[in-house]
Parts: structure tokens; sequence; C-alpha cells
């Protein structure tokens, strides 16, 4: 499993309880395979975050099902900043 | 071209000028399936709206280039509601 102190780049919301991340792309292609991963990530947790995006970026809001963040929430987005982080090493 | 004269389920906005509707799904593969079909309307019209989604609603919102909605925009919310009328009719 990821690891969770390493979400240093996120920020974190009150109303409702939550954190998100923008990330920006070079291209609508790289834009499209990182939504394809977040979709197979969704799939592999049967956890869904909020995703905006446009050509170039998405952002990923994740709300708290309870009232506060959870090892569910923060496990996600180690695991998204993972997807990056092994393209970056790869 | 499909009818613009038919958007009238969309919602206009002021600041920016621009216009969103909200589709809801019964499943996260109908919500992919949307995704992908307007993934390939953008890549066909060159047109990138900025999406916000989760399992099971995708919110389109469109906003003007310019400082009034025009043909691209227009063209584009008539042309992603005729990805789902077709599916309807099929």
């Amino acid at each position: 499993m990821a690891d969770i102190r390493t979400l240093n780049n996120w920020d974190t919301h009150k109303l409702p309880v939550g954190m998100s991340r923008r990330y920006e792309f070079g291209s609508y292609e790289e834009t499209r395979q990182f939504l394809d991963d977040l979709a197979s990530l969704s799939e592999r947790t049967g956890y869904y975050p909020s995703l905006n995006f446009n050509r170039t970026q998405v952002t990923v809001r994740i709300q708290a099902e309870a009232d506060d963040l959870g090892m569910v929430e923060y496990g996600f987005a180690a695991e998204t900043d993972a997807i990056l982080s092994h393209k970056v090493a790869a």
C-alpha cells in the first residue's frame, strides 16, 4: 500500500471535510491515460472520488464518508500519487 | 449537426458566461461509456469542456471563449445531448 505520509501536495477542506489535488498534463492523451488509471484504481478499491477535468488538468476531490478522513481516503490519495510517481520513475 | 433549439435542459451562467448540465447514470459502466463518448466528441470537434464526475453523475460545463456563447458551444451541447438520445432510441 502506498505511503500516506507522503501526502504533502494535497489541500484539505472543512465543509465538507475532504482533500483535493490538481494534476497538470502536457497533452489530452496524458490526461486520458491518468483518468483511465484512476478508473482502474476506483474499480479495484471500490472508491470513487469526484473528478473534475478539462483538456490538460485533473482535480481529484476526495470527500470523507464520515466526519473525518480515514484510511480509505488517505489510501486512495496515496495510490493516486503513486500512479504518477511510477510514470516518472519508469 | 444536432439541433441546438432543443437545448432546454441546460443551465446558463453569467460569471464566467457558460452553460452546464448534469447527467445521472445507473452504473459506473454507463458513466464511463458516456465519458468515452464525450472524449471522442472532443477529439472530433477539438472542443474540451470542463467535466466533473463521480460514480454515477457527470456535469458538463461549457464556458464561452469570448464574451458570449456561440455556435461552437451550442453545437457541443447539442451533440452531447445527441449522444444519449441515440442510446434511448437504440
